[in-house]
């Protein structure tokens, strides 16, 4: 086997067998076939596309290329979530106590963020004492007591993955989907999971601009999920505007903790419990959606999620006290007021942008090796639809200093907000659902 | 400007500036773009091809890439020939001198040959004593004085060029239109061309085996030509059968003298004087095609061309001997008959599996190293549409040696013949001219 011949294969249009696509991948991982073939083959994929079948066995291939979480030691079914990644996303911090509370084991391991803001845990790390690094037998006697621990990635999961999409990044090769779907899946599933609930981000904010893009990727990792025996669901949603009010790493805290009080903001509420819910089915903790959704709102109405919030900050080292008074988190000196330019209705919040504004004030990595500033970011204190007279406050910046560069950021941030004259039409958060049986479209 | 950039413009179907594409063919020099980003942009061009303008920037950017042989000393349009390479090729060798003769400069650069047989270098050394190597000081003095000096490859010509072919024969992007044609030009350009003309063969034998895709190359080779100020003319012709009758280095070296001599076989003169005629058009020695085949045509029947060859033979240090008695030239031991499977009428013979079974019995090199048997070759006794009985000899080998390797090779070139009942029918061995203004076709 040659990997000039699976190449050319590929580029003809023809579907490439298990065989050829783990010896690209092996090869891959071993050094054998160089950066430059498989520079040609991705670019061969972003034209020719893949099958069901070959895209499931590149994601193999990948998961296998590393360390594997043996999660078998874990009672029950191990549902993982993904999120495509939003600007002010914090649902995981919400979904797992939820789920958890609801009886299905959250065992997830989380990464750190580049770029906007931090990532799960990243925001975690603003409580106080919290611990992301557990070894393997404390993490799942932590999820086996409690049903939640939540750790940084450690060993080295699906590096061919990794080695391929830096490859892709500097080739122009990112934007394939089963390239996209098979890198997610593979992380995924040597990670542990029985099962994966996805969130996939459709708008401005988001790597998919489109929903018919973002329901293309849902179908190829569900396609996935079928074809490598990992029951999988995506939840299709809105990225027009940011997820909740808050973009920072403490303030994203507060907000799950307020959201899992049942006061927190209605749009994050509506993705977390319809998130959880289909984890809950996939989990085997409920018959049906409905059925999961009454359970997981139960849960948080009863104050067991926020209980488990608290036990699980509790296990991990984290003070518990600033799960119950949030305002005990890290906090910025200043609060900067950014003024609406002109009256009218809120009709776009470019998420990427303010991401990008949450980053230049600290909350984010503009490097790998950058220290994020837990207590910095962006809080909205407006919505799309919202009418709005010039000079309001639309956003609150909350800054480590209030020099030039803030200012700088304030004007990017009030930029960041589309204003006219008539209210644009609204769509619903949640947009449509992916599942094995086909895609379920809401709105 | 990033290449990684630079390449998504060419995946998306945009076409890339000038700056664009001498960006990434001199980064590719320098060794600031890597052998990964080139072949995935090699794949993009794969599946967007290039327009005129990029593909005349690609070839002067390759051609600008190394030394360029300068032959502004040399009084009068220098009109080099490029075959896409064919089994049996030997027109360089008839076109030197024939031309020479009509009064056109012919200062070539020529190659070795590596596989099937030699090239037109490896040829020309079948002579006793033939010097490939001269100084650019000598070969210019010679150009001047006989009109024609053929010298091996020096320097560095178009290095680009090279890396990026040796690139995309591991990555599956030989097979580009805009790639193979400029390919072909940089070199042309570099080696000091004023004019060109290409023989670009068609069908089983060549690398393009429809007339169609011979005729879409000679196209965008033409484009280049004119994009660039180098006029151009391409003559598609017919790779169902080698050229002539021999295959092999000596063999071929006779076979030429015969037809210099108005002697050789009738298509290997039709495309002599064809391809010559061009030649003296763009060497501005004639008004028209027909004028210029005249004139060719009468300096065969005067014996002028011949007394080229040996003139250019001796002014190189080869021995005239050789050309005016080519029973001098080296001779192998054994001819070998090959015989006929059975009775009817030759259909095909196909060329490629003769340049294979030439090079095992020495006439090539099957690797870059190997030593070239000048002596060795096939010398074919029929042509297509011939009636043969069953045993009747179709094909001599001038061999080293009789012996089971020498069985296998005759076998190999028995089933190269395929015989069936009815002739098959017959087209033209010229198929069309392509130039700036069209296409012309013949048959």
């Amino acid at each position: 086997m040659r990997a000039v011949d699976i190449i050319g294969r590929k580029r003809s249009g023809l579907e490439l067998s298990a065989e050829e696509i783990s010896f690209l991948i092996d090869g891959y991982s071993a050094g054998t076939v160089p950066d430059y073939q498989m520079a040609a083959w991705a670019m061969a994929v972003v034209f020719r596309g893949m099958t069901a079948a070959e895209t499931a066995e590149l994601t193999m291939a990948m998961a296998r290329s590393g360390d594997q979480l043996d999660l078998s030691a874990i009672t029950g079914i191990k549902v993982d979530k993904h999120s495509t990644g939003g600007v002010g996303d914090k649902t995981t911090l919400i979904l797992g106590p939820l789920v958890a509370s609801a009886g299905v084991p959250v065992a997830k391991m989380s990464g750190r963020g580049l770029g906007h803001t931090g990532g799960t845990i990243d925001k975690l790390e603003s409580i106080r004492g919290f611990r992301t690094e557990l070894t393997t037998g404390e993490f799942i006697k932590q999820v086996n007591e409690l049903g939640l621990a939540v750790v940084g990635q450690s060993g080295d999961m699906a590096p061919a993955d990794k080695k391929l999409y830096a490859l892709r990044d500097v080739t122009a090769t990112v934007e394939s989907v089963p390239l996209i779907a098979s890198s997610v899946m593979s992380k995924k599933i040597a990670a542990g999971a029985d099962a994966i609930v996805l969130d996939v981000k459709a708008g401005g904010g988001a790597f998919m601009k489109t929903v018919e893009d973002a329901e293309r990727l849902a179908q190829a990792m569900v396609a996935i999920g079928t074809e490598t025996g990992r029951h999988t669901v995506a939840v299709i949603s809105d990225m027009n505007q940011p997820l909740g009010y808050m973009i920072g790493n403490a303030l994203e805290v507060a907000e799950a903790v307020e959201t899992l009080r049942g006061s927190g903001p209605k749009d994050l509420e509506e993705l977390c419990t319809t998130l959880a819910a289909h984890m809950v089915v996939l989990g085997g903790k409920a018959q049906s959606f409905e059925e999961a959704r009454l359970l997981v709102q139960s849960k948080l109405q009863s104050g067991e999620a926020l209980a488990k919030m608290s036990e699980f900050v509790a296990a991990q080292g984290g003070d518990p006290a600033m799960v119950n008074h949030t305002e005990l988190l890290p906090k910025a000196p200043y609060q900067l007021e950014v003024k609406a330019a002109r009256a009218g209705y809120i009709t776009a919040i470019e998420a990427e942008e303010l991401g990008l504004a949450a980053m230049h004030l600290g909350a984010g990595r503009p490097t790998k090796e950058a220290e994020i500033d837990h207590a910095v970011g962006i809080q909205l204190t407006c919505r799309l639809g919202d009418r709005v007279e010039q000079g309001d406050v639309i956003a609150l910046l909350h800054a480590r200093q209030d020099g030039a560069a803030e200012s700088r950021v304030a004007e990017a941030v009030r930029d960041a907000f589309l204003i006219a004259d008539a209210p644009a039409s609204a769509r619903p958060l949640v947009l449509s659902v992916v599942t094995k049986d086909g895609i379920e479209r809401f709105g």
